[in-house]
């Protein structure tokens, strides 16, 4: 396996988005954004997301220059229009909003219209936790599994995020709606292995851990069956009628690439507002030290609590470097080659 | 099945409440939120749930008489002491004040610390959608199911509703972090059937839609396995900071019944302050068309959007009367007798 330091990573990518026409200082923001998914062992929306990052630059389905323009401010909330500006960018504009928003008013929202795609979701909580604020935010984008009770497409599967600040490492949820995304399941049908748990039905209906027959009928699970159907059904309405943006149908006509013209909820809090620096660390260890007193399944396995195993990753990704697949390394090298 | 009109059942409902020493307005509202419950099809946290609450004011664990006082004011959230009293007042309180600071800040959150069972957390998100209002609401309760890696308990099942209002039937979710509740476990066991989909594992570690093998080893499951454990955990710890209250480790060595000393989070949005009525009539149109739209499992059935089912099973409630469990009935109307 090939490791590639992160600064490396982060400066090739840069190059990348800088030959795509980005301007320098958005180049960069991006760069360390994608970097910091890979290093946290978010691949696939990390230095994997590039190459197809730049097409939609080349398609103009991504406007690399434009800026969030402010539609409606109520007082602890805003809407934004994203102008199809790059998702990161805007995303990361919005959590920031959010959390000025919330020292004058306890708490903040920032909504985003017709932005693009944001990659790793997860990326916007980190970001807040890292501020000192409770982060949560979530997107809406095109359809990509059946409604529960279909066997056709019809709902989005909307990554929705959680954060805590926490010193000895932050408390972090980064879902989407489906059990598993469709990267997972060519990458394990590659290896020619199941899935851990079943991941969607086959073509007679039944529940399956096969990935390829699952591929193949494009029934993936919501998380919890009927549960993760209606949470991404509501997610999405909320987030269209949050910031007056396109629903997961409307994304669908618009058709301008993955979360075209999509939209995004940002919340910050800011937990000192309401309790000492003491009363939180004494609810997020014993939180953390009941989950990790449980008996474990496996004798001497660790129990995690949501966001450890990013550390981990992180850790051991920064020290070691940042392990790439050689194909992707090779393109985004081409990509980031002056020429 | 036994089928009692709604009126009867309200009423009844409310005499077993002035019994236990409630006050008459009081004992009104909690009367018909319970009877909603069940006219709703949510007969677990309606009628079913009469007795135990009962108990629960005969042991002190609730305080008839106590109201919500104000603990923190940051304008655009406001942060509430419950005082241990009945957790349905408690919550109807928090969600029409959150409905009232939106008006003014665009959104309002309300939290409240040291409140009790709010039963049915859907209805919350119902009366919000009432009102014209985008309603978000959760709530911790005491450890029921193992975090994800773990044998035993150390996390809630922590339900989360959200509702979004809709001319032609509210559109609402309103789910717990678990599969399937013990109650639903319970019946399924006692109908000698075996659950829909897999629950939880069995004394092998195995995944089981054996209710039985399930009850045995408690070891219910997270929905979305890993997701929905890491949903409960932030749910819960960040109800906690945004109220000052007790977490689910505190709930559990509290130890006053179910929820005791629980805490919630009431979040309430005017969309008609972003949007105009017919942006949101088109944009929730095109979302339940398409979700209704889908190929069904089974030619010929109905595909539902989430809310559709409780609206069918009230129209029938109302039409014939709330079906009830004989023996429930019978306790719940010698609660009610007058001595």
């Amino acid at each position: 396996m090939t490791r590639i330091p992160f600064d490396e990573m982060k400066a090739t990518i840069k190059q990348a988005f800088l030959n795509a026409g980005m301007p320098e200082d958005k180049a960069e923001v991006c760069a360390r954004t994608h970097t910091e998914s890979s290093r946290d062992g978010v691949y696939s929306h990390g230095l994997n997301r590039v190459e197809r990052f730049v097409e939609y630059i080349g398609k103009e389905w991504v406007d690399v220059n434009a800026e969030p323009t402010l539609d409606v401010n109520l007082g602890a909330m805003e809407v934004y229009n994203g102008n199809m500006g790059p998702g990161v960018l805007n995303a990361i504009f919005a959590m920031n909003r959010a959390t000025e928003i919330a020292e004058k008013n306890g708490l903040g929202l920032v909504s985003l219209n017709n932005t693009t795609h944001w990659m790793r979701g997860g990326a916007y909580g980190w970001l807040a936790a890292e501020k000192g604020y409770i982060g949560i935010c979530w997107t809406n984008t095109e359809s990509c599994m059946p409604a529960w009770g279909a066997t056709s497409g019809g709902i989005g599967n909307n990554p929705f995020i959680m954060a805590v600040p926490r010193k000895e490492g932050h408390i972090v949820l980064d879902m989407a709606m489906s059990q598993y995304s469709y990267g997972k399941l060519q990458v394990t049908r590659l290896k020619n292995q199941k899935l851990p748990y079943p991941g969607g039905f086959d073509k007679n209906g039944d529940l399956s851990d096969d990935p390829g027959a699952i591929e193949e009928t494009r029934r993936v699970l919501p998380i919890g069956f009927w549960k993760g159907s209606g949470f991404a059904v509501l997610l999405d309405i909320i987030s269209s009628l949050l910031s007056g943006g396109l629903t997961t149908a409307g994304i669908d006509k618009f058709d301008k690439g993955s979360c075209g013209s999509c939209c995004q909820i940002f919340i910050a809090i800011n937990p000192l507002k309401i309790n000492t620096q003491e009363f939180i660390d004494k609810a997020l260890g014993a939180t953390v030290t009941q989950i990790k007193g449980g008996v474990p399944v496996k004798e001497n396995a660790e129990i995690y609590y949501p966001g450890e195993n990013s550390l981990k990753t992180r850790k051991e990704n920064l020290a070691l470097g940042i392990p790439v697949d050689d194909g992707v390394w090779a393109k985004v090298k081409e990509l980031a080659t002056i020429k």
